[in-house]
């Protein structure tokens, strides 16, 4: 397995790996959902890709970039079990050499769910995320469905911008608990991993009433909120039920819909999301 | 020669292409200024594709995209005759189908002299571009000298985002009189044909004074500006004098140059420039 962290040598390895090419651009500090996207990616494609790059344009200055984890030597020795075939793990000067100014934006679809928490966030993931694609020129690229916006908005810009790639999605995984993986994860005290999976019961409990009939989202809104406020240790910061596709917010559950939230518990902010594509079991 | 106007139809063409592979962007109503791009497009490369959309993105509400000059059959005749290899002209519903709502943007490069005068044309231009670049994935791409602007924020867009294609530049084109070809000259009645060469001897003017020494920028734009103004039909929108590279407006004339302007004449809007690299002749 090669390490390349910088551009001039990644397009020289490129040259020697054989198509179609995987791609799973991560943050690091790898866990279960990770490899899941890398097995995927080694089952469909003859080369596959890891980019590990904490990406400082999609962090507000207020927000956890200087905190987040990073775990270099453990991330590679993982991979190498893996089998990947190269893992691009740049510097920041290297993306974003100075006068970098240059911005990809999905619009309308930016604005919405985290992108009203978290202004310019998406911004700066669909800026690396193009930039990466035109480095590696990969078939596929893999994102997990745990970043349910951040995937839409992926899909979304690879289509709009012809980017010629095809985005696969594969399912959140979570603990024995039900919390979804996530690097954060790692700064949460006992108690807070504890209170944690509350969060995918409650969205869980969103989903069992849809099918139960109720198509309310304010009375889903106040229900699925009720269960996550259960917790002394969980903020919500929003609890959303959107169309699955525009994630535009709805008043009645009328078509296909994701239910979405983010909660803060002390300093670290989880997202989780569950879909319901057909009430009908 | 083909003419392809579908993406679909483009990306098997395209296979048939050797490379290297050489990109002419236009909006049609081509001029010997666009021939120039081609000519050097062909002294170049194996293949040459030659677009020809008129770009709806680039124009405000308020501008001229329905009057914009359309010759379609005529393009495609000369096109011919240079032994193009491939004419792509799609249809904005091909190129922008409904919910299109990713874009691109150099963010301080499209702020200044056009942009200020034209908000959002150099988003739609950098979008186009980068979706041309991706559809047709060119070894080099061809602009003319004309539109120093554009020229600059696609260098800058190209390197920003890791697009791997190098981008040429060629000198403007002029009729004998100076006036810098244009489609929009199509539309200047005689009396503003005439009137329409005082642009460039009045930027030559000033690349004159620069040369004898005059470097108060604030001196040598009421300069250049009352010999525009010279004639009765012409209205400056701006006469800039900035920063080669970043056209930042300068004070002094302490490093390279470019002398630019965007000129009224009637309804016909006109821009044209001059650099100044090097004082000492």
């Amino acid at each position: 397995m090669r390490i390349i962290n910088t551009l001039e040598s990644l397009a020289s390895a490129l040259q020697e790996l054989s198509h179609p090419v995987g791609l799973v651009p991560t943050m690091g500090a790898l866990h279960q959902g990770h490899l899941e996207l890398v097995r995927r990616a080694k089952s469909e494609n003859e080369s596959v890709i890891v980019s590990i790059f904490v990406n400082p344009t999609q962090f507000s200055p207020k927000e956890d970039f200087s905190t987040y984890p990073r775990n270099l030597s453990s991330d590679t020795q993982i991979l190498s079990q893996e089998m990947v075939d190269l893992v691009f793990t740049p510097s920041p000067q290297e993306i974003y050499p100075p006068g970098f100014d240059t911005w990809v934006e999905v619009k309308q679809l930016s604005d919405r769910l985290e992108g009203r928490h978290r202004p310019g966030h998406f911004k700066g993931v669909s800026t690396i995320i193009v930039k990466l694609f035109n480095l590696i020129r990969p078939d596929k690229a893999y994102f997990g469905e745990k970043d349910a916006q951040q995937l839409q908005i992926i899909k979304k810009l690879t289509v709009d911008l012809d980017m010629g790639i095809e985005i696969v999605s594969v399912p959140t995984v979570r603990n024995p608990e039900g919390l979804a993986l996530s690097s954060r994860n790692n700064h949460l005290e006992p108690d807070q991993l504890n209170a944690a999976p509350i969060i995918y019961r409650a969205l869980n409990f969103g989903k069992t009433m849809i099918k139960n009939g109720e198509l309310d989202c304010k009375t889903l809104r106040t229900n699925i909120e009720s269960i996550i406020s259960e917790s002394p240790l969980t903020t919500i910061e929003y609890l959303s039920i959107s169309d699955l596709e525009t994630l535009e917010e709805l008043e009645v559950v009328d078509r296909p819909v994701l239910i979405s939230t983010a909660v803060r518990i002390g300093q670290v902010r989880l997202i989780d999301n569950v879909k319901i594509i057909d009430r009908e079991l």
